[in-house]
């Protein structure tokens, strides 16, 4: 059988090398491929050739710039360590190595919104909207699609599938729901809480009647949580010098639930704000990822006194309740009684700046970019 | 009604002022009353006047030398305090004022076995012997009883009731049990593994068919894990220098379980060595309540990267518990299969030398203080 083969360049995002301390942009390059077949490889029979349109940025892919192991994700591969040169990631994602479709570097790879244009996998058909796993490039191969999450819903922003109807959604409802198990009338704090996880946690906690206040980076933020996603309160903690008054002057009845995404400094202030039976859902520590070594929280007594469970989880390993999360998310969505910000930057060679912009707050909302819009 | 009057002295051990840093001796005194009538004073008619037999060093004790507000256990009041003199601890001794039974000065409180000298309390009668919170002091009035555990079984040794089948005896079982979850094969880590609790935490591990490595102070404890308590393996924290590589050492494949009892270094190596889905259950930090600022622990992220659940507890939470424990733990004594190591000191007058030895790990095995035999 003829098939139709069309031949095109392919722009990728690669990690020069492995990231000591603060990443920059200049970590990254973008590189394009001299020519790909657009055609699922030989010996590819189970994938999927998608098209790349939104790409999620988001804070865990600092750790997979430095070299780790035993970590939960795998680093990246970065394109001038030709000692990894080869090595394959544990992500779904192949750079496939026949028919020169595409190079040995392997791009960054990440969430994303992606179209499928070839499939050899019975679960997806040409056409198909997913999210999962993919490349930052503009064409990727997914062999192993049993991973991704085929888009039923599209009467809704296709990007939120970076955000509220992807990974950080299921996150924030994990975290909060599970994790923490809220009660009504308990009193929540959020740090980082206009990001992508926060703002939904936010919003999570006042439909369950808690008391809710969060802490970010600037007045905007500070002014969009109060004002479009209905905390109680919120604070700018790069305007507080003391982090133990600030929590003290917010909860004078001290925390039940604390959801972190910062750790540091923060975690021990709220560590001495606990309740009695207080729970930390420990989601991320977004302060300490570009720290060679991490802040020493001192307060952790605090646990024995305050019989306060900390768990850490990771998300993925819930993603079998993401149907009766869609089933909660989008009716709410479609009321809009939940709201969700996005930061969206056009073009995959923007997408390294929108990456380390995270790390220092830069982003407004959820940070996405466009490769494609369809 | 006419009753027997008789007029004894009282020896008491009174903590002389707050402690900052390091305990010693000399923050506490014996003084003895002058005279003191040995019956129930009017006004106290539901409470029960004991003499005590045992006394328990715990190492929580550390706690209530320093003024602290809203821990779960309030300051002892040090007899220098004259602010706080007349407060009255929260426990459940009564240092009472009438008929100048006992002088204004409130002993130290703790964990303790004693004898009932006389009731007005319907749950105990003269001769019944009781385990719980007591006064550091020959005598006592216990004004609110309903704490006390009464002795019903008296075929093993008495002071067992200031240890494995007291207040660290259940620790080690809810925090075990109960806080850790534990599974037949998994790797056990439990740090001050000879002291009251260390030493069941380590039995009841092998009971449940887990590997279980311990660390302790010296040779003559790490002796004690191996050959006495059955420990699988164990080490000599002084010892080592590196105690990641350590860890690394004895769990080639990582902790699923840490029983805390340390805090500091100790848990931050670990962290590094959990494996997935670990829980720690977090039942003491003693190298940390000497020190004026807790040592930073900077390993956290572990928490989510290996999903691990921390979980601090505090005993007396659980005692609802205890007839539960009983059943387990007696027949466990009784057949020899658990063993139990205790340090005897001989004399109230010894009692502060015993407490302060626990923080430099003096005793091998439970410190117990004898007041008097029966």
């Amino acid at each position: 059988m003829e098939q139709e083969q069309q031949v095109m360049s392919n722009k990728q995002i690669i990690l020069k090398d492995y990231v000591v301390g603060f990443p920059k942009e200049s970590d990254m390059i973008l590189k394009t491929s001299e020519t790909i077949n657009l055609k699922l490889p030989q010996g590819c029979s189970n994938g999927v050739l998608v098209k790349n349109l939104y790409l999620s940025c988001d804070p865990y892919m600092r750790m997979r710039m430095t070299r780790t192991e035993g970590s939960y994700v795998d680093s990246f591969t970065p394109g001038s360590s030709t000692s990894h040169r080869l090595k394959l990631t544990v992500v779904t994602i192949v750079e496939a190595v026949s028919d020169l479709i595409f190079a040995t570097l392997q791009p960054i790879t990440g969430y994303g919104v992606a179209k499928v244009l070839e499939s050899g996998h019975a679960n997806f058909k040409k056409g198909d909207l997913i999210w999962g796993f993919t490349g930052w490039e503009e064409y990727s191969i997914i062999n192993a699609p049993e991973g991704l999450f085929k888009i039923e819903h599209t009467d809704v922003p296709l990007s939120y599938y970076t955000g509220i109807l992807g990974m950080p959604g299921m996150t924030a409802y994990i975290g909060f729901y599970d994790i923490c198990a809220p009660k009504k009338g308990e009193y929540v704090f959020v740090s980082a809480a206009s990001g992508a996880v926060g703002q939904l946690v936010g919003q999570f906690a006042k439909l369950s009647g808690c008391y809710v206040v969060g802490s970010a980076g600037t007045k905007e933020k500070v002014d969009l949580l109060k004002n479009k996603f209905g905390f109680d309160e919120a604070f700018n903690y790069k305007e507080e010098q003391d982090l133990d008054a600030v929590l003290k002057r917010y909860f004078p009845e001290g925390i039940d639930i604390y959801f972190e995404n910062v750790g540091g400094k923060m975690l021990d202030a709220v560590l001495l704000n606990m309740r009695l039976n207080g729970r930390i859902s420990v989601c991320g520590m977004i302060s300490q990822y570009n720290l060679e070594q991490g802040e020493g929280v001192r307060n952790l007594l605090t646990l024995i006194t305050k019989r306060v469970r900390m768990q850490g989880f990771i998300v993925s390993d819930h993603y079998h309740k993401y149907p009766k999360y869609l089933e909660m998310i989008i009716p709410l969505i479609k009321q809009g009684t939940i709201n969700y910000i996005e930061d969206i930057v056009e073009g995959l060679e923007n997408a390294p700046a929108a990456l380390i912009g995270l790390f220092s707050g830069n982003n407004v909302g959820k940070q996405v970019v466009v490769v494609a819009r369809e």
